[in-house]
């Protein structure tokens, strides 16, 4: 069965001229995914279609198990070869979900295979793409090349050798750059401190220590951090003084010490990054913690998280009025991943802001919000509650290469939403603005707001 | 006026060839009902169309306090007939509202009465419906299988006798079984508990009595329970000790206190329904307590409740995972009430697995979400967070007959959802794989992972 | 560009036939409005369009600060002219957002200017507006009547003269009635306090002095009050006697505390609603404390509040409840913020109930849902899990007398909605009584139900 045609998503002649015209040739800034740096440095060429497809995503092990799959097809110790068949076998009955629409574009893009995957055409599948790997434009860089990646910037930790971003920029023509994953830093791992090297045990050697560390991801061309702020989040404004007697007491704090404590140093953080120019991304409300059968099985992220509670908006205006109030507040980007908080913090993008530049953005529809149903509840809310002209766009948060097809995925379904709206006569079929703005969505408003402006 | 036809409600070509090829003659499991099992015992026939349609149902007594009725034609004093022209005289301003679409359908599919009630022909419909009644052709059992009903379970007290079922099922040829509506068990209400008969007055000889009522549930067919988890629900793990020694303070208890008693239990029940593979439902969110006047003049249930706020998404997985981690965890269907909570809930379904079974499921639009914009929501959210093709389809969760009309009206909800997405290009135009999932949703997935698998 | 033609809004030719032939000659009866009584009073004319349409706009400076204006041209010393010029520079960059179709509609209405704002026909709007602004029929009078508008009521606090309402009345011959901003009854801010002239420092003398301001308000025509139950609202019953206590102790009151007495003084004020039949709106969720720096700069209505998290629920049916019980139950609106409260709120309007009279009524999208995405979902949730045809429509909580034409943008949603539901069947095409629902909506309902009804 074939599925995915020139016209996929986009119902009427205004959404087509719009992607054609204006989205489909846009470059690619993908401003947070988790693709390893060490494949980018060395172009990584991939083993097999199981292992680039199917083992390592928990998008897919999610699946799995919603069609009651043994997990040890999933996370366990059969082959990439039997995950990729039973993969495979399920894919039609995803039907819905992004992961359908998913496959088909990813198979149809990278590998110009046409039909559904499924289980009578999992072996041709396994043959043809394998075949394909092995040639040297299949290598990750080609692979992004080819998708039209400009530039694209991974998670790092902050003890992670950044350089390793420079030199995979040599290697690959992209513009490659780190940002901070700083949940380390709030997290006060024994060992993770250790590595750290702080001079002695108190709150100020750790915080000159962290800072030392984000002037190497300055110099390594850093320019965003993020943040998660999972389901149960608050924040306790506090004084240096106190934080410092609480960082002595590390071990033995309960959670509300603790809560106060990491208020502190996020606060922290958020005037180093305005100091430095960065964006602080904020993930909110993800639950981390629920069978803890599979989290033993297949990791922290092994794909079995879900939305929290919604956000305490009183906690989150009372932090970032801290940092405002001081005058330095980052760039920040909220990401909710609890649906119910979409409006309130859509709108709170017009609560914060400085003469000459939006202060606060609305990110993408992140993680399991990033579908059509997503995505176009990310597009009214934003439009509604915010501005629309001002969007980021889309970035992929995957540690895949075959997930940047998403990025024409998002632009389908955003030109697609255009159209319909221009049809309907809720917007004007102004295609000068249009261009404007669809371009200014796809890549402009990223690379500007992130990258250029100071 | 005529209102309802074929057609109605399918929009396109898809969606009729879908549910008039693959949906309409699907018969129908009905997993959770409210219909009175000595009505079944008994193959009653009703008295008049009043009594059967209006003076029992408490969706319909809201629509009349929401059009400003007198509460004598309500809930009062009125006679069956005052009743039944005080809500005919309503219908038409209903327009929007599902009761609108269930009563135009009720009136054609069962009394083959083709215009919407009104006070114009409030006369008519009393005695054409009346007169119909008194045929054989509509006792309970009739209206039921005419209705294409194979499966029906009712809804029923831990202390309710269940050899009736074995009994229904005899008479009416429609498989009849109980599951346990388990919220006693957790009320500690005095006469309830000497109805009881615990041997003595310790948590061991309240859960022994449990079980064993639980086992003559199995013995009769049980293969289903129901919880209220209703506004403000938490759970507080603790050790059967600790709850021993809160149980045999039972009456002097805090709300704390009593919460991490109910936690206790609401966690062995789990595992009581882990061991006899039953599933447990947990139905999310309700605000029974609103007004105090109304709760008096039309009982507990008499259709003043509201949806509470959000769950608490920590508790639920809490909960979850005390089971998962003890490998007893038996198969759950969620029902949120609050539609804030639907997105975080339907992820839920892929946190817990176990494997070759999906072990947790989003259920159908329950209650006040059980409309064409709340099922519609629904299918949004399923597919797109979990999974569309492992729906469990409909359950009237009602206590009238006429109500299994409702799964008509489902299905054509379902099939103009799917035919719509498969017109805009979202879905496959495969009509072989479209068969199979919508009798999947219609009544195989409830079949067998309800009643069959093990 | 031109962009508002006849059919703006208006898909098919049901919607068409029902704004045309239902809605669009309705009167206006604007129940909730910030009118300034002083410029009703004195019949004002406007200096410029700068001054009318841009300077004193909070939702206008928020969609500035978004698209990263400099303060000054914001609420800054810019002069008119420049802050005019600033906000056509953006507005064609506003599209999808509601301040872009509003800005349209209110050229083109008010102004008979069609095409979209922008920096290129700045002057020229400039030079058209201030002309016509000068003329006798521009006056606020003059505008307000050929708006069609029949009955406005302002929002006035308890220390203001309403007298100037009926002074207001005469001058317009538009009626024009105060209602009750109470939120100053509920902050104890010591020189309102001393404005009020207690004859003792107890509760009962405050309660005493209000009441007093409550019969003049009575006398002046009021029929309806208006409460804001912010972020973190929570009621707490509490006696007379623990109030009072409280009272005397204002000053030095723990939140807790505040809370109470807040509780205890939100009853009486519902019971006084209730003897005096006015209607109580409550305003529910605002987070109006984000950034002290624009508070600052911007004043406490400065355009930088967002919605605040949910609804405390249980909370909301307590005040209700004891109101109830105590049977003073004023009628009551409610207005929630965070769309995520729509569908429990909603179904609350259920939930109270009175022979003879619908207690609760679920509000208009309110303030930054005041959209075509807000208003739609309002009609869905209205419709869904109350009664559409009980609405009370639109008001336009605005302090500009051109926000008058949302009136026309909700009919033409309205209708529009209702248009595509009778198009795809879900609707019956009877135009008897979609004229009657219809105009019930646009002006009947507000009239009956707050103005007439006892």
């Amino acid at each position: 069965m074939r599925f995915i045609d020139d016209n996929f998503l986009l119902e009427n002649d205004y959404s087509r001229t719009l992607y054609f015209g204006s989205a489909r040739d846009c470059p690619i800034v993908d401003f947070h995914n988790h693709l390893p740096v060490s494949d980018l440095c060395e172009d990584k060429q991939y083993h097999d279609i199981g292992t680039l497809w199917v083992c390592s995503d928990p998008y897919k092990h999610r699946a799995m198990r919603l069609m009651g799959l043994d997990e040890r097809v999933i996370s366990g110790e059969a082959t990439s070869r039997e995950k990729f068949n039973a993969w495979c076998g399920i894919v039609p009955y995803l039907i819905g979900n992004p992961l359908f629409h998913w496959s088909c574009l990813e198979m149809k893009r990278f590998f110009n295979f046409d039909d559904v995957p499924e289980t009578g055409n999992a072996d041709m599948i396994w043959d043809h793409c394998n075949k394909l790997l092995g040639e040297k434009s299949y290598s990750v860089d080609s692979l992004l090349r080819n998708a039209g990646v400009l530039q694209a910037t991974t998670s790092d930790d902050l003890l992670d050798d950044t350089t390793r971003h420079r030199k995979a920029s040599e290697v690959s023509r992209i513009d490659i750059s780190p940002s901070l994953r700083a949940d380390s830093i709030l997290s006060f791992n024994p060992s993770w401190m250790d590595r750290l090297e702080i001079e002695e045990m108190s709150l100020e050697a750790y915080l000159n220590a962290v800072s030392r560390h984000l002037d190497l991801f300055a110099s390594n061309g850093c320019r965003l951090s993020d943040h998660a702020l999972d389901n149960g989040f608050v924040y306790i404004a506090t004084t240096f003084e106190k934080a410092s007697r609480l960082f002595s007491r590390l071990g033995s704090l309960c959670p509300a010490e603790t809560a106060e404590l990491k208020s502190f140093i996020l606060g922290w953080l958020g005037r180093q990054y305005a100091r430095r120019n960065w964006v602080m991304q904020l993930h909110i409300g993800a639950e981390r913690w629920t069978s803890s059968r599979l989290r033993l099985a297949a990791g922290p992220a092994g794909g079995f998280a879900c939305p929290g509670s919604a956000c305490d908006i009183r906690s989150l205006c009372d932090f970032l009025d801290g940092l405002d109030k001081e005058g330095e507040m980052p760039k920040v980007i909220l990401y909710p991943l609890n649906p119910s908080d979409n409006a309130a913090l859509a709108t709170l993008t017009g609560s914060f802001s400085q003469s000459g530049v939006q202060k606060v953005k609305f990110g993408p529809a992140w993680w399991f919000n990033d579908h059509i149903y997503g995505i176009e509840e990310n597009l009214e809310i934003l439009s509604s509650y915010s501005l629309l002209s001002q969007s980021l766009g889309m970035t992929t948060d995957s540690r895949n290469v075959l997930s940047f097809s998403r990025h024409e995925y998002f632009r389908r379904i955003l030109c697609n939403w255009l159209g319909n709206k221009v049809a309907k006569g809720y917007l004007p079929a102004d295609f000068d603005l249009l261009d404007t703005i669809v371009k200014d969505i796809c890549y402009r408003n990223a690379k500007r707001w992130i990258y250029e402006q100071r």
